[in-house]
């Protein structure tokens, strides 16, 4: 096969394979948003067809081949782009045996439920041997990719290329040891936290409106998606064309909700920058970079933009009219403040954004440690509950608000979590550089526009789909590799204004 | 292979099979109910790729080579009606060469732009072309597939195993010659029409629940499926425990949508009641048997059931109740001349179920004169509106109102037109008989109770699934052939008591 034909070959199977993508995700996100619950046993089937789908085409032969008739090709930028991506699917398909894949789709299932019942019973015990068993498979898989260093470096590698245990640790090190005191700081600024000003009854209807209302504020485009209501909020869709929203209601409390959708429209923002045009459609060109940069999309609207005094400016007055009657009479002063409390608190996916990174810093030391053999399985909840007083002052009553909380471990996810903190220190890092290029884009968010932000996300992220990794992105943009300090001071300069 | 081997080979492509269609027809529903307008294009690429998947597994060589594996085999009734329709796809697969499939996929979009361009401007010369070389691809089609004895016998066929000119005509004439007498006595019966009685402004909220409402009342099961709104009502889904209803407003008639949710209510209650076991799923076992049966089974409940004074006995109160003050005073027998109009009308969609199988037949008689070549393309509106003076008793004013009206034609869909009537034959046939076996099925409908209705279809249709073909299905329930008989009897009770 000439290099040309190789070429085309791989995006032809590339094409395919997004288009396997996406209609997984519609069937997906409508198993989430409308089927009817006896449809269940059916959709299993259609799923696991699907499944095949996408096993059949990551692992045809013919991608092999073409590969490596590609080697004696001259490629330009975006070519090679799309080449090295093409090498780390094959990869990621190839090595891993179908029967390692079988056995751990088991242990997830298997694993998924025991962990229900341990965390519902707050018994470790029920959940221990499946952990077990998901470590153990991990460790298999990691085995079977290869690192250089040390196993753990597969798994993270997998959900973010280039991510090493070496990296995470120079960042996270830094950032615990500063953050730790500056969260003390932070605490003393805020002191005693007034009563909930806006309290009250607030309905799905119009919590709904409020929501479409800030996601189409932000720049969504609601001809090009849509916002939906299920169990857990997601981002999913077909293409820039067709990406999907959907949040979930809290009747006492319309920020869940509201910051909810900024964070998932945030996403969506992204998908629906990325590139689209005959050439891009169907390879690396028109797909996102990674979790964390992704993350850092969802988390500059929801944090960086939504929970900014500047916004509330111009939002604040659409907030009263959407829930007349009851923050008829609330300050700016008083919305900013309740919508950035900071507290030491024991759930992960209920932190503010100071204490936050510091429970994704806790799970990577404890993987780490898992995948180096210095932490047993039957150690975990002690080494969980000394963690979180060391790092967040804060001791779980009980495991089922300590080590049982997230759903990750019991589906065989190690590795994913950092991804998360890692999107707060990109997406600080990118607003640095974001006020250097724009330095009005602060005031004119609060005179209403929104839309400078996002054109310089499209232009510098965005558009520029897979054609650099994660790290590669942020030295372009940014000038300089990832740190932790954008996002420290960032921190200090935003809480020392709102609460001293 | 051995013939058991073969059997469980061919077993398992069907259910790939199912598992496509499933998936595609999710997809294609998500189009019609939820894809936002930017979603097109990328959506064209799914559904291609779902397309190609079903050919290539239509067409999969493994499955003429097992077919021809189980002639040796002894096989069970149920057996035996999987082989038969297992055989009709390939061959319906296999005969006609992709070369013909995609020229006819592409006259089918170019025929489908110039009908609606013609239509618009009411000029049949626009559409000419396109449509001639429908037919001459329709007749390729037909000498593909092969026949007895005509070739418009293959297309009938096509769309429902074992229809035939020579069938359809023989009853087909016999239904015209007493329907047009009888459609006289019933507009006389009739006399004039009184104004509408229950005029006024029915809101899409209001409608959707009284559509709800009536979908329940006769059965649908809501935690197996849904109703939702989009541009063409229609009936799909993924298998009995997800079926998709969708309806479409009419503001100022709210009749409109409570009939069509109606009928495609009774092709849910067909999907949801056909078997779902182990041994049945995805195969023929758990298959609607033609267009003709289902459309019993709309026709039997929008028709039969939704528009008889004993349904509205029981449905009048809570149509009061759903539209308050618009139909307050409204009587019975108001509402029963209301729902039941007949007129000599120009549009098939709009007819009353007296006339509706004249404008049927019209376009039966046109294609089959068309495909023997008695009729040429260019002497088709004159063939149309002299027809129409013929069986209805009205010459239409133009084209657009006459031989431009249906989309059919447009996409290629010669032989289809005659399952709408066979539909409404065969539901009168099958009630005949439900009237025999359960007496009382209408008076527990007038106290609110269509479950005995529902049981017997279940029993006698539903649970069948595709065991037997059409003819030998209605000859098994009802004990006669196909019957134009009970129909027009039907027609002269029921109209003869409402208006006279």
């Amino acid at each position: 096969m000439n290099p040309k034909k190789a070429f085309s070959k791989l995006k032809k199977i590339s094409e395919d394979s997004h288009a396997i993508g996406d209609v997984s995700a519609i069937v997906s996100w409508d198993q989430e948003v409308n089927m009817p619950p006896k449809g269940l046993e059916n959709r299993g089937r259609m799923m696991s067809w699907l499944a095949q789908q996408r096993h059949k085409n990551a692992t045809n032969p013919e991608v092999g081949e073409a590969l490596k008739a590609t080697l004696s090709g001259d490629w330009n930028e975006k070519e090679k782009a799309c080449l090295r991506e093409w090498q780390r699917g094959w990869d990621l398909s190839t090595k891993i045996p179908a029967d390692l894949v079988q056995r751990s789709a088991l242990a997830s299932v298997k694993g998924h439920e025991s962990w229900k019942s341990a965390r519902e019973k707050n018994d470790f015990s029920i959940f221990r041997d499946d952990l077990k068993e998901l470590i153990d498979l991990s460790k298999e898989r990691a085995e079977c990719i290869g690192y250089t260093t040390e196993s753990y470096d597969a798994l993270l590698d997998m959900y973010q290329a280039g991510m090493n245990v070496q990296g995470i640790d120079a960042l996270f090190t830094n950032l615990k040891n500063k953050l730790t005191p500056l969260l003390e700081e932070i605490l003393d600024w805020q002191g005693e936290i007034e009563d909930d000003p806006v309290a009250g009854h607030y309905s799905q209807e119009e919590q709904k409106k409020f929501c479409e209302w800030g996601a189409k504020h932000i720049g969504f485009d609601f001809d090009a998606g849509r916002i939906d209501t299920a169990v857990h909020p997601f981002c999913s869709g077909a293409g820039p064309g067709d990406i999907r929203l959907t949040t979930r209601y809290n009747l006492e409390n319309p920020f869940d909700s509201f910051f909810g959708s900024l964070h998932e429209t945030g996403h969506g923002l992204y998908e629906q920058g990325l590139p689209s045009g005959k050439d891009e459609y169907g390879t690396p060109l028109s797909e996102s970079v990674s979790l964390g940069i992704h993350e850092s999309q969802s988390l500059f609207w929801e944090s960086i933009v939504g929970q900014s005094p500047e916004f509330w400016e111009y939002v604040l007055p659409f907030f009263k009219e959407h829930f007349p009657g009851r923050a008829d009479s609330v300050t700016h002063a008083q919305i900013v403040r309740r919508t950035n409390k900071v507290s030491r608190s024991l759930i992960r996916v209920e932190a503010d954004e100071v204490t936050y990174p510091l429970h994704v810093i806790l799970r990577f030391e404890i993987e780490r440690d898992i995948f180096r053999g210095n932490l047993s399985v039957d150690d975990l909840p002690d080494a969980w509950n000394q963690k979180m007083q060391e790092l967040i002052g804060v001791t779980p009553p009980n495991n089922t608000l300590g080590v049982l909380q997230d759903v990750h471990w019991s589906m065989g996810g190690f590795g994913y979590f950092p991804t998360y903190a890692l999107g707060r220190l990109y997406s600080a890092q990118f607003t640095e550089k974001l006020s250097k290029d724009i330095p009005s884009w602060k005031d004119d968010m609060a005179k209403g526009d929104c839309s400078p932000a996002l054109k310089w996300s499209r232009k510098n992220i965005h558009s520029r789909g897979s054609i650099y990794r994660t790290e590669q992105l942020i030295e372009k943009v940014t000038g300089t590799p990832p740190s932790e300090e954008p996002f420290l001071s960032y921190l200090r300069k935003k809480y020392k204004s709102i609460f001293s």
